[in-house]
């Protein structure tokens, strides 16, 4: 398959790159290396050392004999550049994660809230309307979020996509199925759900072929293309923007730092190793929708854990303390969670737990680059609004927060 | 009260920044002139000779002795002019029509669709991002539009916003109310259910008070304020892209144009007359959502008809002939539609009817001014998808279509 990767140098993007080439699929990445215009913006850096795109794709060449073409090239702004490569060489399917994904960074300032929809939003309606422009039949794959069902399921468990409700009609009340309804925690997510609105458009519309993978939590940093040479290692970001929750424990740990639980740990997240991510989305490749259909909607996690869970997971692993501090974030501090994910399990993923897997990347990663560690930039000091920011300067059981964060 | 009408030149900006200057508000406007830009792209203009924005607001101050002020800035562009506006002058209110308004400019091409997304879902975003950063209470109303519900209603009337559902749980089938599940029929319209989003999630997230008025198709042109002075003449928009239905029949009929039905006319819309427009807006201003409530949604329409029930009232009060021309919309042919506007009812509004007023609207405007109408800019030239414009090339049952788009 010909498969073009928007955001091809990011956490996901690059080693769904190097999975999709390694199983003999023609691969081409597109990517403005916005990524790492931000670490030097956050003044942070990937804990593992990562190559120059360059670099990268040569060592790839060389360890594989494949090759990975490289556009530099900003989806959302450049729009006919990206309808000529899709004109020129017509893939037949696209992987979109050419978007801000982070939750804390979109909450960071007003400049960061615009960036972020400005961002998204145009990238993913430049996609759509390219497609239909080049009159190819592409198929695109969307990488979502959990974060778009908001987390509010009255103890069902969250649908692939659609949901089933009654309504009230003259003759009674009658089934329809809706789109989950949505409620974003964050300017980032709320672009996730937006997106959901241009995908329900433009396959209803145009018939574009769409599949949007409302992926968990991501976990862990490398896979198996990443690990075949130094040069492939993957990003894995620990500072409090980029890191998610649990490589955020895993560095803490390493570098005897506590791990610092926000509000009570109570909040309930899915969640994803990065290898099952790459499988995942080529599983999607394989299994497209129809011309005509609906948007398809997969849930892309494999296990749902409380944060003070996956706290006392890493803590009796590795003996590290647990701080609680304020949570920045605006949200309840206790949820339940479950999730239907039945289909990309009846594709055949076989799903990495993270009782199995945690050690090697705590290991592997945490406490092999440690000394790369830059402790300072650990804490969150993205607030949602200004009550919470007031709550954070005001409460800091560790001390540490606020000295990192000045 | 001190009010910020952004996108106060436009055709229902402009008369809803008179009349709220003329019920005595201290009223600024915030416009970049875009609607006029975008009649020279088009090659039209208004049907109705508007003055330039410096006449207009000369005119109102010569008519009433009161002033507005004008700020010509892009909003979703200029966020520090935009700011710098909010916190110096320091507006109790603010109203939103700063958005790209028409479903067929916004299916042209793919241009158009950038240009739709670009602009209004940016525009939404600063101003919510910015009244967040002036530390001000300002409420916010927004031009929303009907369209958002996608006119799927099995039988029973739209509600205002929000709607009751039953979702299963391990405990049965509950209740949950939940914003309104979008179906939109085009860009534009997409735009303003990605809007929904964004108020939802500022009002919860930041406290921000915000109303979103889903508005009908919006018929007449002057109000009592514009008809003061022949230089605060409001526009009249006719042509194929920015002319409603209504607009475009009345200017049909008085030219000798066969009244242009698209499909079976079978299509079910909502209508408010301009007047009561901007009489909903200071309604809606009166009565605020309180901090902390969710988005305040009401419904701004006062009758629902059938298309082609309205060109037979056109045709019998004119003489005009009927003309069916295939549907460049990807919609159904036919649709009932029910509306629950009990709200403004309830804040006193009383409508003018399309039975009362369409022979006054015929006369004082789509008469007077026939000479100045370019027949080629009637017909409709945008097509929703590859389908829908083969069709229109195919079919031409007046022979002037496919002439006037020439």
């Amino acid at each position: 398959m010909r498969i073009l990767v928007l955001g091809g140098d990011g956490f996901c993007g690059w080693p769904t790159a190097l999975h999709l080439s390694a199983q003999g699929h023609d691969v081409a990445i597109v990517d403005n290396l916005s990524r790492r215009r931000i670490d030097e913006e956050l003044g942070v850096q990937s804990l593992t050392p990562i190559s120059d795109i360059e670099t990268r794709l040569a060592a790839w060449t060389e360890a594989t004999g494949r090759t990975i073409e490289f556009h530099p090239l900003t989806v959302g702004k450049d729009y006919d550049g990206l309808l000529e490569i899709l004109t020129s060489w017509r893939p037949e399917a696209m992987v979109h994660f050419a978007e801000q994904r982070a939750a804390p960074y979109s909450m960071k300032s007003a400049q960061h809230k615009r960036y972020t929809v400005d961002n998204n939003l145009n990238a993913t309606n430049d996609v759509l309307a390219a497609i239909v422009d080049s009159g190819l039949d592409i198929h695109l794959a969307h990488l979502g979020t959990m974060g778009v069902y908001g987390y509010g399921t009255a103890g069902a468990a969250i649908p692939e996509g659609y949901l089933t409700v009654k309504v009230e009609t003259p003759e009674g009340w009658v089934e329809r199925e809706i789109l989950y309804p949505a409620n974003p925690g964050s300017i980032y997510h709320m672009t996730k759900t937006q997106d959901a609105l241009l995908f329900q458009f433009y396959a209803k519309n145009d018939k574009l072929r769409i599949t949007d993978l409302h992926q968990g939590i991501v976990w862990g940093c490398q896979t198996a293309e990443t690990r075949l040479d130094e040069r492939l290692i993957n990003r894995f970001d620990y500072d409090g923007d980029y890191g998610t929750v649990l490589n955020r424990f895993l560095i803490q740990a390493a570098v005897g730092y506590p791990l610092t639980v926000h509000g009570t740990g109570g909040q309930t997240r899915a969640f994803i190793n990065i290898q099952d991510t790459v499988r995942c989305i080529e599983l999607a490749l394989k299994h497209p929708p129809k011309r005509g259909d609906r948007v398809k909607v997969m849930n892309q996690m494999t296990e749902c854990h409380r944060v003070r869970d996956l706290a006392g997971l890493v803590s009796r692993l590795t003996g590290a303390e647990i701080a609680h501090l304020p949570n920045p974030r605006q949200e309840a501090d206790e949820n339940e969670l479950l999730v239907e994910n039945r289909r990309l399990l009846g594709y055949g993923l076989e799903p990495i737990t993270l009782a199995d897997g945690l050690l090697i990347e705590a290991t592997e990663i945490a406490r092999r680059y440690a000394e790369r560690a830059d402790l300072a930039k650990i804490p969150c000091v993205s607030h949602w609004n200004a009550e919470r920011a007031a709550a954070a300067q005001s409460t800091d059981p560790t001390g540490k927060a606020a000295v990192a964060a000045e």
